[in-house]
């Protein structure tokens, strides 16, 4: 457990939200971007009710600016264990959606739990290629993408988390109170922010990349 | 991302909170006790509101029924690197809190960051011990409590998480809205539970062990 920031987290004048980080230009040196999980899996009903319905095209939009620029990206797949998970390989759920989907050349890390860490080479990899600095995004906010930007923090990381280009589900709390996605995705953010990550908006790492997206040739 | 479970997550079925859980009994196999961060710093008032006070009594009689059984016991200490932590090795905040303070023989593994998987032998330690189930206790539920539940799941220990021996403390999410630490803690044990290790409490940890609590010798 770190000590909490000065002032500390339930100070006044602390509000949480992207407001003061868009305050100062990002500066993101060499950044791969990681995209968690984003599968045609996560669309089957039995997922409940999610956030942030813009997210798929915000990460085409992330997607774009780093071919554009011959950033490295990296596409973790989910592939699952479990008999009975919408994201088991060999169904229509394993396939990545159509806005995230991998292109020639693209690397794409298979994982068969929460964290895009354990059970794969993505450590030894972004350490091999001089990575240190990761702008993650994908799904859910709350458990593989939050599971990894843990684990990536604290592994020495620099990480960037997307809150505009994730997303979670509404769930019910430990004491059964129903929250909507919004506040299952809000909380998480708040716990991984200044302590794993920082958290960021899409405009903002956008703008850090140098201005005008270009679309892929 | 793994699969919910069937009935899903806002299953009207699922009510989250412990009942359910007290109604089978747990199957504990040379259970090693897991304590995380227990140490004076976490009584500095800049934390603010916490919940469960009387997780402290509660984490003291899960420790003498581990030491009147034997069973293996290790006490994670946080060593911050961060100067204004009150975690920082050095100064009173750094000492173990009376209720949780290791005795002579007791494992003490030092970590610097979130998850106690990360620069630390805590894996290969278990490993050589053939330790595979760990029931975890500590501070903060969201925060290193969290961090270490998760790796530890997704590294393949049996992880079982005891909700009343656990703590943490109010803050604001990312929207702004200010969460009780009921609240918070609340929503890291709904996010963990059946994802990454089963959440009980501390009298279904103690039936399980067989009955009466004897204190150690």
């Amino acid at each position: 457990m770190t000590a909490p920031r000065v002032p500390d987290a339930v100070d006044a004048g602390h509000t949480g939200g992207p407001a003061s980080d868009g305050d100062a230009a990002l500066r993101l040196v060499n950044p791969t971007l990681l995209l968690i999980d984003l599968q045609k899996a996560v669309d089957d009903p039995s997922w409940g009710a999610r956030n942030n319905l813009a997210a798929e095209r915000t990460i085409t939009r992330l997607l774009q600016a780093w071919r554009a620029r011959d950033l490295p990206r990296i596409h973790v797949r989910h592939d699952s264990p479990e008999p009975a998970s919408t994201y088991r390989p060999g169904q229509v759920g394993h396939e990545f959606k159509a806005e995230a989907a991998p292109v020639p050349g693209e690397v794409v890390l298979a994982k068969r739990t929460n964290s895009a860490f354990i059970g794969t080479d993505l450590e030894a990899r972004l350490l091999a290629a001089g990575a240190r600095t990761l702008v993650v995004a994908g799904v859910s906010t709350s458990n593989s993408v939050e599971a990894t930007v843990r684990m990536a923090g604290n592994l020495g990381f620099e990480v960037f988390l997307v809150a505009d280009a994730c997303f979670t589900f509404a769930r019910r709390d430990w004491s059964g109170r129903l929250r909507t996605a919004d506040e299952v995705h809000d909380m998480s953010l708040a716990n991984l922010d200044g302590e794993y990550c920082t958290v960021v908006d899409a405009e903002a790492v956008l703008a850090a990349l140098g201005g005008v997206v270009r679309p892929a040739q």
